[in-house]
Order: C-alpha cells, then structure tokens, then sequence
C-alpha cells in the first residue's frame, strides 16, 4: 500500500515536471513569435496554453484523489497539499507565456520591440527558460543548492527588468506611449515568470526544511 | 465529532470573510495614499500586508491539519482544499493593494496620477471595494446570484482599464513615459484584484455546483 502511494507522490512529481517541459517551451516560442512578429507560433502558444491549465487540472484532481483515498499525515501529507500550490505556479507560468504571445498577436503585423530593446527581451527570455529548467531538476533532486541558484538567477530577470526600465526615463524613450506600455507589461510578465520560479524552488525548500515560504506573488 | 469539525469548516469561512474585509480596507487605503501622495497612509498599508500573509498562513495551516485530523473526503475534502485557493487569492489581492501603495511611495512627493486621471482611478477602486464586499457576502451565503454580480462588477473593472488604456493611443498623452508606465501598471493592478475576486466567486460556484473554474490569472 504504502509503496503504491509513493509511486503516486512520484508521479505527481513526474507530472510536475512536464509541466516544467511545457512552460519552457510556451515562453522561448512566445518571445520567437514576439521577436520575429510571427502570427502563426503566437496562436501556437496561445492554444497551447490549454494543454498546460488541462495537465495542472489531472494533477490536482490526483492530487485530491490521493488524499481522499490515503488519508496521509505529516509529510505526505504537506507533499500533496505542496503539489497543488506548485501547480498552480507553473500554470500561472504557462499564462504569462500566453500573455507575452499575446503581445505579439496585438501588434502583428508590426514587430512589437523596438530595436534597442531586442538584446534584453532574448535575454530575459532565455533567463526564463534557465530557471524553468532548474526548477524541473530541483523539483526531482530536491536540492538545496539549486534553489539558492534558482534565486540568483531570479536576480538576473530583476537586473535586466531594471536595465529595460532604464529606457523609460525622461527624454530618453522615442518609440511612443503605446510601446512604452507594451514593454512595461512584457518586462513584469517575465519578471512575474521568474518569481513563480523562486515560489517553486521555496516550497522545495520547504518540503525539506520545514522552513516557511516568504515570496511575494501578486500579479 | 462531525459537529466540531462543521465549526471548524464555519471558522475557516468566517477567516476568509476576515481577510476580505482586510482587502478591502487596503484597498481604499492604498488608492487614498496614492491621491493624495500621503506617504505615512502608503506606509501603513504595506506594512499591514504582512497581517493579511499571516492569516492566510493561519488559515491553511488550519486547513491542513483538519485534512491531517479528520480525513475528510467528498464535499468536506472539496470545501478545505478550495479554501486554501481562496486564501491565496485573497493574499494576492493583498499584494495588489501593496503595490498600489508602493507607487504612492516610489512618487512621493509628487502625485503619482495625473489630474486627468484622478476620476477612473478612484472609480476602479471603488469598484474593487464593491466587489471585495460581494465576495464576502458569497463566501457566507454561497449565492449563484452573487456569483453572476461579481462578474458584471468584474466586467465594470475591465471597461475602466480599457478607458484608462484609451489614454495611451499616440499624441495623446503628455505626461511622459515614466508616468504612462505607471499609470497601466496601476489599471493592471486594479484589473488583477478583480479577476482574483471572480476566481473566488467561481470558486464557490465549483463548491455548490461542482462546475469547474475556468479564469485566466496570469500575474
């Protein structure tokens, strides 16, 4: 019994990762779809998106299954109700994949980011898709030291949301109001990607510590 | 023992109903602050968001140790997890209302709205304490009609962003770009406290009806 329980927990785990695979994917082929004002890979993700909130439903409805059937304590239990706040972490990722793909269908035929912005928007892309694969290693590792890594590369994303609010200062933005906001919202998008990151890593943390989670995740 | 448990099931809605109302208060605290650049009032609100993280741990904390103490199944097993979803949607309400006044801080002493805009602002906020207060009133009574209110207020939020936005179409604004990305980050804040406020509505919804949620929370 006891076995077939934690090949469930480990399933659980499994599927967590797949969301992972999925979220990682959703925000590199957004910020394609955003960077080269490609309509057909921004519907792509944003229809895909689907696949992702439908994987976090089966996972939680498990999840409530197990608890039903199992009735666990302690740190079965705190795993399972963990599981389900993951979940939604990453479904929330999922969203704002969808969100910058959005972007890009809004502005499509026009290419959304200005030049000068390009290098940051690839950047923060790809920091987000570093610390979405971090996270799925530490969610099977359950390794401290990669949730100390997942932090500083979060502090990367701030450090690039920093350098891409920079442009915004008086006198120095030529591209108009409208794509100042479009670069405004994009920025938090990864920015918000990065915190349901660390909000991730922390709950491991907690799993294995007992030590409470202290992030900040309004949207 | 099927009593107390029922209480205990009670307290939890009477916290949840507890939080609402702290919300509420942060919000219009946060809008006042942000009006009228009061600086020791922005203070405060960030400062009692740290009240609001704290009952919500309090509250799931509760909730876990019921699932851990009477192995609920069905509706009662339903009824706790989604309480921990409410909870954390209440916490982010919280945090949106923070934000608020952390732009009231970051400005200050200068007004962080511009004049022209004074009127939407303190008409979405107003339109968040209304709809914080039909949340607490469906967590008590679990009304299908309350439910279907808190999205037409939802709706009243989102034509109150759409206008804000209308604000930004080019040649239009004269206040920089700083204040423009300020200003759509404001209505996103607003906007957000709504959505999380239908999540909870549909929430109860799923509770009484069964019928799944379906709402796009993005950060």
């Amino acid at each position: 019994m006891r076995t077939v329980f934690h090949d469930e927990l480990a399933q659980i785990t499994e599927d967590l990762v797949g969301m992972a695979r999925l979220v990682s994917s959703a925000v590199t082929q957004a910020t394609t779809a955003l960077l080269d004002a490609d309509i057909q890979t921004a519907e792509q993700v944003i229809d895909a998106d689907e696949a992702i909130d439908l994987k976090r439903n089966d996972l939680d409805a498990h999840a409530i299954d197990l608890l039903a059937r199992q009735a666990p304590v302690a740190t079965d239990l705190r795993t399972i109700v963990t599981s389900m706040r993951m979940s939604a972490d990453l479904e929330r990722m999922g969203d704002l994949a969808r969100h910058v793909a959005k972007l890009a269908r809004l502005r499509h035929p026009e290419p959304a980011v200005p030049t000068e912005l390009r290098e940051i928007v690839t950047d923060m892309s790809l920091v987000c898709e570093r610390i979405v694969a971090k996270v799925a290693d530490c969610l099977v590792s359950q390794s401290m030291e990669l949730v100390d890594e997942i932090q500083l590369v979060d502090d990367e994303l701030d450090e690039l949301h920093r350098r891409l609010y920079a442009h915004f200062a008086d006198g120095q933005w030529t591209h108009g109001t409208e794509a100042a906001v479009d670069m405004a919202l994009l920025a938090r998008y990864y920015e918000r990607f990065g915190d349901h990151a660390v909000s991730i890593s922390q709950r491991v943390r907690f799993l294995v510590t007992g030590q409470e989670v202290h992030t900040d995740l309004a949207d």
